[in-house]
């Protein structure tokens, strides 16, 4: 199927689905999850293909161990589906109801985005997870993943398919793009009459050239360049355990910490106890000229302070005021996640007021900014724009709303 | 100042703004009211150089009209800007908290888009309305306007500028764009660091280009393929009210009705007396096939069902049910405001959930699509896309939302 078909495809699907009852909904994605563990077999083997490709062409073991499956691996994603459907429905939800003067009676209704086009790069178990939210919050979607997974993927995505249709719903609520150039992926960008928002998910490169390529609405997820400032009030032993928390508990994360602020007050107190800290953990530091004075670390470049190193590597600036470090967060920050350490209410409202991200956090590790962590049993990515939802992003995230207006003949005079 | 200086400016003056409290807003807004009356001889000499230029290139006296200003509609923009005084501040507002079993508590709070770039063409009241409630709602605004408004633009603005100095708030909460060239405009596309928001108010042109230009989130607003369908239930004298009204009370506006839908059950009685009515006001009807053996009016072609007059024409479609009619709305709709006539309370149910639109109606006319209709006290736009907003724009809707997460030390196992 070329892509106009199907995307008009996706499109008259996502009507069916936005009237599905919320049993009907779990049905089918109880029945995704059995699909998948019945045919576990077929798809390792099919996976298997793709980790030779990948062996062949000389991915890296990261790489590999992303793309690769195992039964425990298929388990898992069978299981997500099936906690998805102990979450909430979110459609349907009646947000607001108000009524007018003229007698008009207006609901604010919460109802699904419609089509949603989920371009990702090599992890197989994102065919599964997309789906499942996408599908909870009444959504069609329409999957481009990366062409080092294409056989794991098309498979998969044929399960659930086949489970779609074992229920009796369009089995177009999931439309897989099974080309994966980048001509295609041009071509999908430009279908705004039947795609609602796009979603990229993967490395900085991805999101850049959808970003730039695209004429459908998208969400911008992902990069975390995340700081944390320690106030001159900062606890030394809170400083430490959260530091190390979130810049080595996984490093290869959007919100891990990248950069360090220091008050200049507190440098030889607690700056040092955390660098030796740091550097246990083989961190590498790269610090503004204060810092190298101190601790003889490498010197680090302007560009050092905008990087999201995703590395055992952190930036330190120095700083004579919660003013500058406010205003150096600001400017470097990537819209992800920010803390201030300090045991200063005041200061600790001014950074939560001031700071421009979609997560501030006083004495707490950046590492929560997830949706599991936040309660919201999911998560689709971390939005890092302004529009329409930032930080988390749940099944509720994944919808719209309309208003229902009902009268009784009236008339704009 | 060129682009990018003046982007890194309004991006500078976002931080300021976003803290001012709702007593200093409205200061402001008094303020700039008091500049624009203060200064009405001088805009209204600025004015007459953009009419002359409009008169002299030939420009249609409709557009001429919209250009023009006077003492009233002076006026008029200065109180628009005092009523906004009166709404209430939506920054600052606690949308949820929640405890996590950790112990972080997470607070949902409204805070501005940052930085809202606003396109658009010949309207020099827009540069104020624009403002005042951008402004409001804690964001700075980058403006650029259409050539042939630039002189009564300019001293509008500074204007603005001048009351937000004598306030002692930062001038750059207005940038504005001198340059009224196209390339200035695709320059201003692509500054996705400084500026949150696009939003383009203008005729689908402007809109077609920055949508596919940009690479800022847009917000897009503004067209409307508006359908009233007549179901075998309708009240004959509910319709032909509310489809003149939809119709005829203003024809160039986006809520318009541009088509009706109507149960072949009531052709001959309730269409037959809708079309006398609409003929009666000069609308010239474009039919399908029963319609034309009914009427003996002018065909209507398959490109006329998809047509946004703005126009005293009206597509009409007969339909053997309610089924028919929703298919055919949600192909050809534009996301706007939709409407059924009818007194049987299951089909209004199935059209107020099927239908796809940001408003959909029972019994009303499309013409309430509206802030001020709505309540919302002010309208930027109406959204006509699925992320962010939909339907009227207000000052909620010019907003985003930061997690403030306050912890004791939680770190992630």
């Amino acid at each position: 199927m070329d892509i106009a078909e199907l995307c008009k495809a996706a499109k008259a699907a996502k009507y069916e689905l936005q009237t599905l009852t919320t049993a009907k909904k779990n049905e089918v994605l109880t029945e995704v999850s059995k699909v998948l563990l019945d045919n576990s077999e077929h798809i390792l083997l099919e996976n298997a293909h793709d980790i030779a490709a990948a062996t062949s062409k000389g991915l890296s073991i990261a790489l590999i161990d992303r793309l690769r499956l195992n039964e425990e691996r298929i388990a898992a994603m069978a299981e997500g589906l099936v906690q998805i459907t102990h979450l909430p429905d979110p459609i349907g939800e009646v947000m607001e109801t108000f009524e007018r003067p003229n007698g008009l009676k207006i609901e604010k209704c919460r109802v699904p985005l419609g089509v949603i086009g989920i371009i990702y790069e090599a992890r197989p178990n994102v065919t599964v997870d997309a789906f499942g939210l996408c599908f909870k919050s009444g959504n069609a979607v329409i999957l481009k993943g990366g062409s080092d997974a294409i056989h794991s993927n098309t498979v998969i995505s044929s399960c659930i398919r086949q489970a779609l249709k074992n229920c009796g719903v369009t089995e177009d609520a999931l439309c897989f793009v099974e080309a994966t150039d980048r001509e295609t992926a041009l071509q999908l960008m430009q279908m705004s009459d039947d795609i609602d928002v796009l979603i990229p998910r993967g490395g900085a490169g991805l999101i850049r050239s959808v970003v730039e390529n695209s004429r459908i609405p998208v969400i911008e997820t992902g990069t975390g360049n995340c700081h944390i400032y320690i106030d001159d009030s900062a606890d030394l032993k809170m400083a430490k355990e959260i530091i190390i928390n979130a810049k080595t508990q996984r490093i290869g994360v959007c919100n891990a910490c990248e950069s360090l602020v220091v008050h200049e007050a507190v440098k030889e107190t607690i700056l040092k106890e955390v660098a030796a800290a740091l550097q246990e953990k083989r961190v590498e530091i790269r610090g503004d000229e204060a810092t190298v004075d101190l601790l003889a670390c490498k010197a680090a470049t302007e560009e050092d302070f905008g990087r999201e190193y995703l590395d055992l590597i952190i930036s330190v600036k120095t700083v004579a005021s919660i003013d500058e470090a406010i205003a150096h967060i600001n400017r470097y920050n990537t819209g992800h996640s920010e803390c201030i350490i300090t045991q200063d209410v005041q200061h600790a409202e001014r950074f939560l007021n001031e700071v421009d991200a979609a997560c501030v956090y006083v004495n707490a590790s950046t590492r929560f900014t997830d949706g599991y962590e936040f309660g919201f049993g999911a998560e689709i990515g971390i939005s890092t724009q302004m529009l329409h939802a930032r930080g988390p992003m749940g099944l509720r995230e994944l919808t719209s709303y309309k208003y229902k207006v009902r009268g009784n003949g009236q008339i704009r005079k």
